[in-house]
């Protein structure tokens, strides 16, 4: 049973009904019928084909734009003599997607399909491709863990702040401490990114339920950080999205002296560095790599999945990390794992990656490079906590 | 610091920003500025009045529905010379509310307001106006509870579910066991309902906080039943939305032979009917009054919100309740608070709510009637939950 599923469920009942003990009155608008009544989209066919389809009789131009796509590119709809546009695109290889259309040039979510992903200021899409491909991320009939929406008072950022937290099954119920996976978002998400289309928790209960993985907590804050009260008016909002210094400076603060703390404090882990992971991708691969080379003493896992260090930004770099970096013999023993990721399609990071791992090379300092297919997409993330999942806290 | 706050967060920054250690670099689209890139929706001003703007310069008519409206119309929004149609409503009371855009007849969401509702099929969009009047209800500097999602098993719909529980602050880090109130959202919602519009987890955090209420779990199932596997083509889904027996049927065996015992293994709660509080709204009240009555050895407290038992439905629910109605002394030891709830301008639960608490009154079953102003909103029942949640458990 997916999600995906659920939609269909009442998608013809847009009409509100009002239950009492054993009747349901419907109230009803009354008007004509219209195409956009019974329309489905999007369309997962058998062929792993997907149609879309939108009803805006008045548009002039709707377009598409999906994380199957690779470059900046879009994809035209077609309009029929009823007003309803449709695109098909696929077949795709069996997985989750995300999307959005555009209608006249603004960006909005497909009104047929209220499964979502939800960004600080933005919405998409989602929908999968059910296939044997996809079953690592599927919400199978295995024990789950469970997800949390916590909040807690961020001394670093003066407000309320929230986080989620995946708890493996037997958490609950049970008395073992557990280590813990810091898991970093990107750039305009937010901490429920991870958990919706990231589809973390799911894929921690399957590699569990196959013994590929330890139990562990899946900690995983909001890495956009809000505006600094001193910022000059009209600069970008610190760290939502971008990777600034002052930005990653304040997350590291938010995350060593708010989020773990409270982690610690109120959960059952193993507080200890040899059972302490970071990890981010994109935006939370920059704040991975700012925070956890100057703290080997709290970490000894590291992954940096979409991200790296540029050449302009490899000085300050290498200035910031003169120790990590220096005395390889000794980052060598503290690191267990350095494991970097990036899509073959992903220019900007990609560079940035390969840069890093060079420069690791060159000071011989121990890492794993996965080049894997695609671009900047959560696809390739998803695929990547899969993998790295399983080699932790061994 | 509200939700409402963090949408203002990079409002600006649509482009998407590649994070490397030191370096932010934009891959803005290419194109001329409009309008929608600077518009801000909704805008809640300080008088309490919120300007909701869109921009669609080729749009026919948008018109927008807000659960601040009493009966079932919309508002018309106006056109500029430059594509932006607005409207400006209120002075509002204090508190959340919920709305939805119609752009020339299909419903879509704000593309500017990332903070929505999650229904079945649906989603809309949400804001706040601040002020003490929404203080019970707002994130406020007290201690947190956490709210789970929560997988599992059911062997009544044979599928893979979800449930949302709140436990209170405290909880994880304790040992005590504590109370439940199962809470129930209406038709066309889902589990997520009660912790997004429904603000359940702020609501009991701020009452708990002011000891007006004992620490309690807030288990909020998923009441929008499956389509059953023998219903004829063309069937309605039983019971998302709507009432109907079979569906308020399956829905109990699932309350009864799923959740509770899911919640009774996995959470520290004290697993006795004094212990534990049965409540919905609207469909959540029908569900409520078909499962309570006749399980008075399982719940002591029962709510029933903008739901009843309507004329039609009368002689059905008196039969089915023989017991119940018939021995006043019997069920009044036994239930502790029966309080129904319902607005003065919810024109159908209105009368089936009345009916309801007459008939109860004729068979000298104690009860509470609250009407509030109104009509079958959000508004009421985060109100009535506020509430109600300091009466349970005394």
């Amino acid at each position: 049973m997916t999600k995906r599923t659920l939609l269909h469920w009442g998608a013809a009942a847009g009409c509100f009904l009002l239950a009492s003990a054993a009747t349901a009155q419907p109230q009803m608008p009354r008007r004509e019928p219209t195409p956009n009544d019974t329309l489905v989209s999007p369309d997962v066919q058998s062929d792993h084909r997907v149609t879309f389809r939108i009803y805006a009789p008045k548009a002039g131009e709707v377009t598409i734009r999906g994380d199957w796509m690779e470059g900046s590119g879009s994809q035209k709809l077609d309009k029929d003599d009823k007003g309803v546009w449709s695109a098909t695109v696929g077949p795709l290889a069996p997985d989750f997607y995300s999307y959005s259309l555009t209608v006249d040039g603004v960006k909005t979510i497909d009104p047929k399909n209220a499964m979502i992903k939800q960004g600080v200021t933005s919405l998409d899409n989602m929908f999968e491709v059910p296939g044997p491909e996809a079953a690592f991320e599927e919400n199978q009939m295995v024990p789950h863990g469970t997800i949390r929406m916590a909040w807690y008072s961020s001394s670093t950022l003066d407000m309320q702040r929230r986080m989620h937290i995946y708890t493996p099954p037997g958490y609950e119920s049970g008395s073992q401490r557990y280590p813990v996976l810091y898991l970093l978002h990107g750039g305009g998400d937010e901490d429920s990114g991870w958990s919706s289309i990231g589809r973390a928790g799911f894929i921690m209960d399957n590699l569990l339920a196959q013994k590929k993985a330890r139990p562990m907590l899946v900690v995983m804050p909001n890495g956009s950080m809000p505006r600094a009260a001193n910022a000059p008016a009209g600069a970008a909002p610190g760290g939502a999205p971008g990777g600034g210094a002052a930005a990653q400076d304040r997350f590291s603060s938010e995350l060593l002296k708010d989020v773990i703390p409270f982690v610690e404090k109120n959960y059952r882990v193993l507080a200890n560095r040899d059972n302490r992971a970071i990890t981010g991708l994109s935006m939370g691969g920059g704040q991975t790599l700012r925070v956890a080379p100057t703290n080997l003493d709290k970490f000894a896992y590291i992954g940096v999945w979409s991200s790296g260090v540029s050449q302009q930004a490899q000085s300050d770099f290498e200035k910031r990390n003169a120790e990590f970096l220096g005395n390889a013999d000794k980052t060598n023993k503290m690191v267990k794992l350095l494991w970097i990721g990036v899509g073959e399609k992903d220019p900007l990071a990609n560079t940035s990656a390969k840069n890093l791992a060079a420069l690791l090379d060159q000071r011989g300092i121990k890492h794993e490079f996965h080049e894997s297919g695609g671009a900047h997409t959560w696809i390739n993330w998803r695929h990547y906590l899969n993998d790295y999942a399983q080699l932790l806290f061994r």
